[in-house]
């Protein structure tokens, strides 16, 4: 997508190889919404740790980040010992994938990436052949988004307004995102349509990344509080609802998505407002056999009892004159909270799932298995 | 109800008159949950400045204070001429509504104090009848709360999960509160319960004053992200609901509260779970025909694009070692907000209305107008 720099529209990805310098290029997500800044890591190293500190986030961008982290330290390898050099890649491996223990897709990526090494000969062949995987990964990663993009458009009608919460936008990916493909993909074709981005507390990832992307591509939105999107549905002010999703269920159509998802899809049902959950392939569970069954995170509480941003004030224009970076308490000193991170939404609920093949009924996924990539 | 001050606590209320010193005392609610702070006023213009710059806040709180206020003014008055008293009086009445035009309950409490003065023969005597007619009424604003507990503290069983919205505590009150009052009432029967208090952004009540009310009463309690009582629901963690109302319509029992509150009965409603508003008698309106009709105030998008809150650290016990009050912008600087303050729930979401006068059904109130308070 585009990010306006010096006043100049710029293509940028999220995710990105500088192979001069063999270096991987993200975008420090840490500043945004208030600062725009592209950095490199040098090694290896500094590629998982940019994924363990989340200057990098999302399914697709974290999974590309260790592809290209993966060829970045095959080809920081000197010499020709083939066997020194599998013992190398096997550190570097295992450093990428202890940056974040819990996500599923910086493995699979890897594994895939590994999978495309195997075949070389030389040390030098090899990591010819990492790096282009490494690339054919993003790119894929890419096109599916810009599938999700295609089938979604066509939900989109001119002058609709359309809800998202959190962000699973191209800052999620390694660009264009899910959630947000659609309405991209209707920029495009000419549509005028307006974006409600729910604030999505309590890391407010639709205040500051969704606003932020929409922002940059001049798409007509306004955040609202997640309290208020009920309101809006009921006077008729909310026609379509677009989520992503962090890990949808292929033998039932559940989908585990930020907290305040669920909610979203009852207020729809009840207002009868399509209500459509983005995907890619990689984040379709064909193993578990109940949404109940996924492990809710319960994070830090800090998250609820206060907030991020920065000081500053408002200046007359009615642009906001930033100071610094701060988290402010807001909740009362000696209470505490609940913080579970995401919640499970029924198929019911569910109009239907975007995916880079099409768009399915929730509960059509088992039976279009073989298309969605599932393998025995 | 009590504050802990240096480790005991004391009794308050959120409005008292010290008059000895002809002063309303007010808690400084603008420092809450931070400091807790009392000021009195020396005059009714401060006073009218205390409801206009909200140190107070809240229906009940602030027909109090109102009513106080004219109080204040006319024992201001020196001199025996009835004449040029009632003239004063006018312009203590005229000074206090104008503190917020919007608001209906000073205007209806000093209205009911000035009917008390009229038989008073001298300036003396309606000075006295003022005084004992706004003691009067907050006396019934406390008494009122305490029916609504006592009526609604039969709802609550040991061991319940409730969860509220907002603040319609004893904050927004004399004393007591609505939402809270069968809270308060059940543990004083020696009930053990447990509370969520919905952040309730944008301005963040629950966090705030519920949250402080509760810890000063040491009822077990933990703010929640508005985002995650539909997964609290989902999962069986939440028994019974009760919120607050700004206006509830007596002809057909919809009622207008805090943004959020109608998403809050959708949610209840499909997970079954009993969802209580409690009133007091002012805040219904006997003549509006529908809920569509109420008029749904925009506020400043600044609350939705930013928090207030204190800057400050973590301390290794858990407590927050308080810096400075501070606003900070979390959104997308280039972003703007929909920012509507209140909305409507209709009648068929609401298991029961809490009143002075007992729980009714809410299509009943219209049936029970004499024991509402109905007048043609």
């Amino acid at each position: 997508m585009h990010v306006t720099v010096r006043g100049r529209p710029q293509p940028f990805r999220t995710v990105a190889f500088d192979a001069g310098n063999n270096s991987v290029r993200l975008i420090e997500q840490r500043l945004l919404p208030h600062e725009f800044k592209i950095i490199g890591t040098r090694n290896f190293r500094e590629t998982a740790r940019a994924i363990t500190d989340m200057v990098v986030r999302g399914a697709g961008a974290i999974g590309a980040t260790a592809a290209y982290g993966l060829a970045q330290g095959a080809l920081a390898f000197r010499g020709n010992d083939l066997k020194k050099f599998s013992a190398h890649v096997e550190t570097v491996y295992q450093v990428l994938k202890n940056a974040r223990p819990t996500a599923v897709d910086p493995v699979n990526a890897m594994n895939d990436i590994r999978r495309h090494m195997t075949p070389g000969q030389t040390v030098a062949e090899r990591q010819f052949l990492a790096l282009a995987a490494a690339e054919e990964f993003a790119g894929q990663d890419v096109r599916h988004c810009e599938e999700i993009g295609r089938h979604g458009a066509k939900l989109i009608r001119d002058g609709m307004k359309i809800l998202t919460h959190c962000n699973a936008g191209w800052l999620a990916f390694v660009d264009i995102g899910t959630a947000t493909a659609p309405m991209y993909a209707a920029q495009a074709q000419g549509k005028k349509f307006h974006v409600f981005c729910d604030e999505t507390r309590p890391r407010s990832q639709g205040a500051t990344l969704t606003a932020w992307e929409l922002a940059q591509q001049n798409i007509s939105h306004q955040i609202i509080a997640d309290n208020a999107a009920g309101h809006l549905m009921q006077r008729g002010e909310i026609d379509l609802v677009i989520v992503g999703s962090d890990r949808t269920l292929g033998r039932t159509g559940e989908v585990a998505n930020k907290i305040g998802t669920y909610t979203k899809a009852i207020l729809a049902a009840r207002h009868k407002i399509p209500f459509y959950v983005a995907i890619p392939l990689s984040t379709i569970d064909w193993n578990l056999q109940r949404g109940f069954d996924i492990p809710i995170e319960e994070r830090d509480e800090s998250e609820v009892l206060g907030a991020w941003g920065v000081t500053g004030k408002q200046m007359e224009d009615g642009r906001w004159k930033m100071g610094k970076r701060a988290y402010i308490r807001v909740a009362n000193p000696t209470s505490g909270a609940r913080n579970p991170g995401f919640d499970v939404t029924p198929a019911e609920l569910i109009t239907g799932i975007i995916t880079p093949a099409g768009i399915f009924h929730p509960q059509e996924l088992w039976q279009q298995r073989r298309r969605l990539g599932f393998t025995d």
